[in-house]
């Protein structure tokens, strides 16, 4: 495998590949070894056509700890803003001579265009397509998850709650759960469930609470305020009524079972602060191992190694 | 020490112990020992929720001179323009790994917030917090004062002049001078003057002439044209007629006395280009201190020294 | 020579030195050699007034592959916009150690300005200054022809076609391919061309179809939109029927002629995409070459060689 456009891509094999060589990442970030030389003249092109600085700095910094050297394209201010293509910025970054190039674009199948059309011959990574896919967000939750509830997530009962309409994380760790072998279940309003739903490899309901008890992962997604409106559903009050994570809902929750949220959060939406500052919250870790996970990612396209794996301390 | 948030919080040792190393690293970047290995593997974040382009390059070449890596969160266009709070943003820089997060915001506490929460492990230093302090520059100010006026500047005597009322550069520097032994001297309109002036560390008058002879160092303050109405004073031009530091009044200056600016200098306002590009003038060689100053800085916080002192070419 | 500000600027013998050293850094990196030590230590400032990402981050590259530090100055949001002046600026960059200053504005005569006042130490390389020059696009313009055409440029016919008033490509290619030896036709309807043109070294004419047949390289130029208006031009379509770039016109063209263009395009208005994507055009290695011209600059003004050569693997 040469790209990560789509969660949907790994095999069981390469998924675990990834998430294995992101704990050897961690581990050896946290034996204070910061600085891999491994991709060393490496060049990893951050191409944002949306602002997402929380996943931009993320790739920047696993980019720069494995010794590469990053370029921010924001397309903000660029020559995109005086037309240009993507296939004819795609021919730049490919000219220039990118390794990788981290794609953010509002476009849904935007990654997957730079990837299926030979313009880039480096590895694209797919950092958000419209309302589409995400998947390094999906491989970080997967992570976060076999740390916290103890390794395989086979027969893990997985739980995501909201707008999972818009949400391209949720679509991510559908495709990427059921490849793990994980039960999810999407708990939304029905406004919010985008068409075709019952096609993904996952269950679905409009009622949160008697899922609860049953879930080893609660997993909130964010909500844009903006839609809250008629369209999709009455108001934030009355979302956070049915679909907020609070502390009565938390407590129905099992011994060990984890409150995940992607973020940014709105506090007092999806989920309350107490909630998200609680032991079983793994927000904040969620960020930590995407550094990880981004570096295990870069590490093994770049390397050639998705396939057949190898030693990243190499 | 673990954090750089006010002039306030340093120790006479622990200034002195910052200028001398400033000094070192400014001896070594003279002998073209241009990269220093001391930072190698450290994360270096600036967060700046307001624009400061020369404070952002100073710091990014302080560090880099260092070889930390420097990943540049702006403010702007990021998590915080969808509502994320300071407090989600610190706990994704700790989870993301910043030994040091300098940080720059138009509130005036928010660098003592984010140290005094302990959401980032890493150091924080601030780089200019609201209307409240900037001790990097103070630092620097003084490293400039101490070069040219030849070292201790126990007993000599500090003009600052202008909007102090708006001004985090003369409230640093009144708090660090005052702990370097240094007599300030505020010179300002009333209506450009805090509350609580009087018990800051240091005089003050509305009548700048009688003060000029007696300076060793005269600092003119940016005034931020917008401030001129009203409220705060008549006009730019009586403001540059009472304030202002021209030709007649540097004529006045001792031998060997400086004039300083933090800059961007409104030229023809608070300072004439006459005065700014004269031998009295220190503006540029402040730019340059500020490079080995911050070098300093984050030298000894990040590696953990800014109370015993160490070898920087270590 | 310690600045690029004018391709005029550029001897036969010191335009050849760096197309030369160009191939050099083009073939170290083909070899995967991607990282010089040659600039570890030196720092190159990219202060940017007008956005430009492409030409930006090819700096940015180059500048790296050489490991250089790399500081990006968006003026936009910095001190710039409260008033500070190109000299004040100049001054911060200069007090900041700045080896090289990549300088990229929209006043024409900036970059001489700040090469010609000595404001900074370091090495000014004109990015672009308004409609005046642009010498490295220039430069990979010639370097291109020579990889296309086989080498020596002299008598070869090249015809740049369109809005040559606004066009600082223009103006550069044509100093710098009379200095190398080419014959230059300029294909524009009047209007879009500069007063003082017929003291060019070069030839004009408004007709471009009777010049097909002799080129060896047609290069069309970037056309603003914007300017479409009546006081220039009649309309994009006129325009296209008369000056762009199509399969009728590219089939007159000689055997191994190439199309030329410096990017970003506007596809069916100066050339047609079918031209752009054909085997003639060489829009791509453009692109790729500016990195390997850029280092060459870089690596010559900053080892201070541009006039004796020397290895650039030392």
């Amino acid at each position: 495998m040469r790209h990560l456009v789509s969660a949907g891509d790994l095999s069981r094999d390469q998924a675990l590949l990834v998430l294995d060589t992101a704990r050897e990442m961690a581990a050896l970030q946290q034996r204070e070894i910061k600085k891999l030389p491994t991709l060393r003249g490496r060049t990893v092109v951050n191409l944002f056509y949306e602002d997402s600085t929380r996943t931009r700095i993320s790739f920047e910094a696993a980019a720069k700890r494995l010794s590469a050297d990053v370029i921010n394209f924001s397309a903000k201010g660029s020559s995109v803003s005086k037309g240009e293509s993507l296939k004819d910025t795609a021919l730049t970054l490919q000219a220039m001579g990118a390794d990788a190039v981290v794609v953010r674009h509002s476009a849904s199948g935007a990654a997957h265009r730079l990837a299926a059309t030979g313009w880039v011959d480096g590895a694209i990574v797919n950092a958000g397509d419209g309302t589409h896919e995400h998947p390094t967000q999906a491989l970080l939750d997967a992570y976060t998850m076999r740390e916290r509830l103890g390794g395989d997530l086979a027969g893990r009962r997985v739980l995501i709650v909201g707008d999972v309409l818009h949400s391209r994380v949720a679509r991510s760790n559908v495709l990427l759960l059921a490849t793990l072998g994980a039960q999810v279940v999407l708990a939304a309003p029905p406004t919010l469930l985008p068409v075709g739903v019952e096609q993904w490899p996952c269950e679905t309901t409009y009622d949160l609470d008697p899922q609860l008890a049953k879930a080893d992962v609660v997993m909130a997604l964010r909500v844009q305020r903006e839609r809250m409106t008629e369209a999709f559903f009455p108001s934030a009050r009355e979302y956070s009524r049915r679909y907020g994570l609070d502390a009565a809902r938390a407590a129905v929750l099992q011994d060990g079972a984890i409150v995940m949220h992607p973020g940014p959060m709105n506090r007092g939406v999806e989920i309350t602060a107490e909630v998200a500052d609680s032991a079983r919250s793994t927000i904040v870790e969620q960020v930590a191992n995407g550094v990880s996970v981004r570096m295990a990612v870069l590490y093994l396209l770049l390397g050639g190694a998705l396939q057949t794996g190898s030693d990243p301390r190499a």
